[in-house]
């Protein structure tokens, strides 16, 4: 186990190490039932209802990407906890962290590609915040946005609702936004150039829900990507998912450089995808509904809760055989998001 | 004018220079009639009434101060700010950016004494995030807090109810947080050391409702101090301003400092303190109920709104003479929240 005593770049990832720092800082400290599993949004019962309330951080590296940009990337990545939570995403806060001599032409951009992305996902963006900070003393620009949404009378979307026999889906291949930033980074040239996903979910939700599907639970695979997701889902659901790795989309692109890199395409963050848990009547409503929206043309049925096992999640391979799906441990690609 | 394509250090100040970038790429960008005044909480219709939105990022320097850090000030400043726009403080969401390295013992105690003040000002921290940046790239911590609060019905609380004769009240003394960040930094001693005032206003602006006092507008004076907080409500409400410059409580050690080091303390940030425009004949009961609250044991009647004038604010001086209180251009004192 790595040092205990100081923050590492681990501790960012995502997957164990982020849990345990959160576990053991913040909800020690903070010790609020809203906070026990640490959901991206939290529910909370208000006057007239049900609102949910998230916030992120945005620390990626390059600011400007192919498909997106650190503006796009902070409200479709707050737009899509809400959404997963099931609720309808509504209002936006954005606070800037910035260092001194960033060009204001570049905070410009990031501001219109984030109020693009706003009237994509149909939020508003309301109250925001900035502050400066000394050359050397932030890395061009920090983002973080909060979100309030409000869940529709009715609707019950949570880990405690799945069942062992509830069909998985995803709603479009796997790995493109980590995959996207690490070309930018590394300089990878690809035949077809990988671009992010990174696109708000709002859309494909709701389209979801009006299908008449019976939603279970949702969980966008970001940081992590669909390991860190389909573990925290199954381990909260207190089921086991067996997943068709086969039948999981991944990009040609994307599988050829992970290959060459030594990373598992299942552990690469996404920004624009959704992974369902919808009732086995529901799969085929579910899968049509996700199909006809734009952000859904690849989605697929990859698998299916089951009675708990020894492991949360079971990769059944191409031959026939089994392995586990493993939470990450700690960042194998930090400042993705 | 300074260099207009990049950011300064002058852009975080609070003062002319963050309007003025605010306004050029934020407001720009979303164009929300939300954000028109650019209020530190929006105020939003929802089902069953309104709500309060704000955000807030802090990047103080050092994290830890006398009379707080920056776990404390991200709650009272985000609560302080749902509380002068006439809300009920209710939930908080905090994002934190850590540099690779940090001691987790830090972050623990950072996060203890959020729960503290979370505590004190009877608000829920209900969700979170937590990202890590490599070494160099960050400078130890950044917070960032949203919360969401809601406003009693027939409470009605902008600058557009404030009317000439309406009295201005401060809670306490002008200055302290800006100035105990300040001896923190470069090692100033005191006599009498200078606390920050850092502390949730939530239950004073309630003692302040329960007392009856009809309260047209409230701010609170955090980056860009006094002159800044009256400038912008007096230009929001259409009024001048005109302050007893005696009559606003500062305190000697803050005093002397200010005079040593050519600072206003006017100028200067507080985290703990309310400035209320109430009705003339609510100036009694307004302030004894400040002054019966712990928070407000120095409030002070210390102006009044006359009609509109040439200049905003006027400050009538000791000597019976009046001058012009300005609002602050950009930063004299950087990273104080």
């Amino acid at each position: 186990m790595p040092d205990q005593d100081r923050v590492l770049l681990g501790h960012g990832g995502g997957g164990v190490l982020t849990k345990r720092l959160v576990r053991e800082v913040f909800l020690a400290a903070f010790d609020d039932p809203a906070l026990e599993h640490m959901p991206d949004s939290a529910i909370l019962e208000i006057e007239g209802g049900r609102m949910a309330f998230t916030t992120d951080a945005f620390v990626v590296r390059p600011l400007f990407f192919r498909g997106g940009d650190v503006g796009r990337l902070s409200i479709c990545g707050t737009v899509n906890d809400l959404s997963v939570a099931g609720a309808v995403p509504k209002f936006i806060s954005i606070a800037a962290i910035v260092e001194e001599g960033f060009p204001v032409a570049d905070l410009k951009r990031v501001a219109l590609s984030a109020a693009n992305a706003a009237r994509e996902a149909g939020v508003r963006v309301v109250t925001g915040d900035t502050k400066v900070v000394e050359r050397g003393k932030a890395d061009g620009l920090f983002l973080a946005t909060a979100g309030v949404g409000f869940v529709p009378e009715g609707r019950d979307v949570a880990p405690d609702r799945v069942r062992p026999g509830d069909r998985v889906l995803v709603s479009g291949t796997m790995g493109d936004h980590g995959i996207a930033i690490l070309a930018e980074r590394e300089g990878m040239r690809f035949k077809t150039p990988v671009e992010s996903d990174c696109a708000p979910v709002s859309g494909l939700v709701e389209a979801l829900f009006a299908s008449g599907a019976e939603v279970h639970a949702m969980r966008d695979p970001t940081r992590g990507g669909f390991a860190a997701a389909l573990n925290e889902l199954a381990e909260e659901s207190g089921v086991t998912v067996e997943i068709e790795e086969s039948a999981v989309p991944v990009g040609r692109e994307v599988r050829g450089a992970c290959e060459m890199l030594g990373l598992d395409p299942f552990a690469v963050a996404n920004e624009g995808k959704v992974i369902a848990f919808v009732s086995p009547e529901s799969a085929e409503s579910a899968l049509r509904a996700m199909r006809a929206h734009p952000l859904g043309a690849n989605a697929a049925v990859v698998g299916r809760a089951v009675g708990k096992r020894e492991r949360p999640v079971i990769l059944r391979t191409r031959v026939g055989g089994e392995r586990v799906l493993e939470m990450p441990l700690g960042e194998s690609l930090p400042r993705i998001c």
